[in-house]
C-alpha cells in the first residue's frame, strides 16, 4: 500500500516513519506535481491542504484517505472528495497551545509596552515613564469559543482577567465568565480591553466586523486577529487604524498572504503585522505527524480514525 | 497630627486622602529637602524609601511611623531608626502581579521571537521562518520562591511548564514542581530553558551567580533578572553574553541605576535592557497608597498595622 506525501517532512521523521511502519511504501515528494504518477496509484495521500484540485483527484482512482497535516481546509476540493467517497482527516487540536501562547504574548507585549522599551534601548535611553498596564482585572473578549478560544480564555483567567466569549449559540463554556451570540456582540464590545478573534472563515464570519463594531470599541483597546483575514474588510481595518478607533490592531492573518510589500497595512503605525505564525513552532510538524501515525495504525487495524472531517460541512 | 509626604502623589489621591481623613493635617512636599521644617515636627512620614538619612532623622524628634510606599528598603537608615524606636511599614505584596506579568511577557517575547518579527515588519518582509518556540513543556527555574517567585511559578504552571524553585530552605512551595537550596542549584541549572531571578539584595545573594553557573546553563536558555542588580557581577554578565553561554540575558535591574549611557551592556546584542519597570504600572501607586490608608486608619484606632518591617533584619 502506497503512501504519498505531497511535501517533504524532515529527515528524522521520514526515518522514524519507515522504521515504525516497515511494511508500508512511503513516497516523499517535493510537491504535488512531482507526486504526479505515484499519487495516481496511491491509496493514502498526506498534504498541507492547499495543493489538491478536482483535476488531480480525477487521476487518483485508488485514493481512499487524505491526511491534511494542518487545520485550514478552505482550499480542499470537497465536492470532488465527497463524490468519490474519500475520507479526510486533519491535524485539528494541535493549534491551541501555540496560538494561545502567541495571543497572550501579544497581549503582554501590548500591556507592558515592550516595543517602546525596545526603541528606547536602541537610543540607550533610560526612561521609566512608558505607561505600562496590566492584564489583571482587565476585560478580554474572544470571538470564537472553540478549542483555541477556550485555551486563550483559560490562560487569561489565570492572569485574573474577566473573559467574555462570542459564538453562534451563546451557550456557557469553560473558562468564559460570560457568553454571547454574534447578535449580542454589540452589548459587550465597549467593555473589552482586548478583542481577540480566532474565528475560521465561514459564510457567517466573512466581513463580520464593520466600522460600527470598531466605533463601539474602547479607544484604548487592542484588537488581535489570529483567525482568518476575511473577518474584516481591509478598508475597515485601515479606517479603524487611521481614525484611532482602537489603540492598536494586531494582524496575523490577511486576505492575501504573503501580504504584498506595497500593502498600506505596513505603513500604518497602529497596525502591527505578524506573518501568519501564531501556530508555527518547532512542535507543529511533530504533533501533526504524530496524529498521522496514530491514524495510519488505526487504518491498518481497521479501527476508526481520529479528526475525521465532515466533507459536507467542510470541518 | 501632621503627616508629611516627601514626594507629591497625584492630585486625585491627595483630594481623596483629605476627604477620607478630614481631621488629619497632610503636607505634600516635592522632596525631602522641601519637607525640612515640617518633617521635623511630624509624627508620620511617607517616603519612597530612598531619601532619609541619619542626619534628617536626627531632626525629626516627633517621628513615630515611616510608611515606605515601595518595597526596596536598602537605602533606609535602619540603625538610626531602631535607636529611635520608629516603626516602619512598606508596600510589600503589591509587586507580585505586575512583576509576574512582566516576566511572562519577556518569556513569551523570547519564545515567540517578537523582536525578530518586529524588525522584519520594519523591512516590510514576510518570512515565517523565525524559529518560534513554546513555553509549554519547557523548564523554568525561579531563584527566590517568595510572593513574586510564587506568582511567576503559578502562571508558568498554567502554561504547562515544569517549574523548579530555589530558596534558602529548599522546602516545598505551592506551584513549584521541585525545590532546591542555593547549594543544590548546580544540579538543576542545566535543565532550565528559562532562569528567572526575583532575589532581593542580601548578604547571601550578592554576587551569588558566577561564570561557572552560566557555563552550567543551556546555550539556548534565557536568563532574566528582575530582582536586584548585584546578584551577578557585571563582568560575569558581559562574559556570559560575549561567550554566548546563554541565548539571551534580560536585565531589568542594575548595580547603578539609571544605567549610564556609555555602559557596555547597551552594546551587547544578547543583553536586553529594560529600565527597572517590572513592577511599575498604572496600578502601583493606588495600591501602595491603599496600604497607607489602611494603616493610617489602624494607627488612629490604635490597632496593629500591616506590613511592619523588622528593623533588625531590614525586611
Amino acid at each position: 500500500m502506497d503512501v504519498v506525501f505531497t511535501y517533504e517532512p524532515k529527515e528524522d521523521f521520514r526515518v522514524e516513519l519507515k522504521r515504525e511502519f516497515p511494511d508500508q511504501q512511503f513516497h516523499f515528494c517535493k510537491n504535488v506535481k512531482e507526486a504526479g504518477e505515484i499519487l495516481a496509484e496511491a491509496q493514502i495521500a498526506v498534504t498541507m491542504g492547499e495543493d489538491l484540485t478536482p483535476e488531480i483527484l480525477e487521476n487518483c482512482q485508488q485514493l481512499k484517505w487524505i491526511m491534511v497535516t494542518s487545520a485550514g481546509l478552505e482550499k480542499m476540493p470537497f465536492d470532488s472528495i465527497r463524490e468519490r467517497g474519500i475520507m479526510v482527516t486533519n491535524a485539528r487540536g494541535i493549534h491551541k497551545i501555540p496560538m494561545a501562547e502567541f495571543t497572550l504574548g501579544l497581549m503582554l507585549q501590548h500591556a507592558k509596552k515592550f516595543p517602546v522599551i525596545g526603541e528606547q534601548e536602541k537610543e540607550k535611553t533610560w526612561s521609566r515613564r512608558i505607561g505600562s498596564a496590566e492584564l489583571h482585572d482587565h476585560v478580554l473578549l474572544v470571538l470564537g469559543a472553540g478549542a483555541i478560544g477556550g485555551e486563550v480564555a483559560r490562560l487569561s483567567k489565570a492572569f485574573g482577567m474577566k473573559v467574555i466569549g462570542i459564538n453562534s449559540s451563546g451557550e456557557a463554556k469553560d473558562h468564559f465568565d460570560e457568553m454571547y451570540t454574534f447578535e449580542g456582540m454589540d452589548k459587550v464590545l465597549g467593555s473589552a480591553d482586548y478583542i481577540v478573534s480566532v474565528l475560521p472563515s465561514t459564510k457567517e464570519t466573512r466581513s463580520l466586523l464593520t466600522i460600527d463594531h470598531f466605533k463601539a470599541m474602547k479607544e484604548s483597546a487592542a484588537f488581535i486577529n489570529i483567525g482568518r483575514g476575511d473577518l474584516v474588510e481591509e478598508e475597515v481595518l485601515l479606517r479603524a487604524a487611521g481614525d484611532h478607533l482602537v489603540e492598536k490592531i494586531y494582524l496575523d492573518v490577511f486576505k492575501d498572504e504573503p501580504l504584498p510589500a506595497d500593502h498600506p497595512f505596513w505603513e500604518e503605525e497602529s497596525i502591527t503585522i505578524t506573518p501568519h505564525v501564531s501556530s508555527i513552532t518547532e512542535h507543529y510538524m511533530p504533533r501533526a505527524l504524530s496524529i498521522f501515525k496514530t491514524n495510519l495504525l488505526a487504518y491498518h487495524n481497521g479501527e476508526e480514525l481520529i479528526n475525521i472531517i465532515d466533507t459536507e460541512r467542510g470541518y
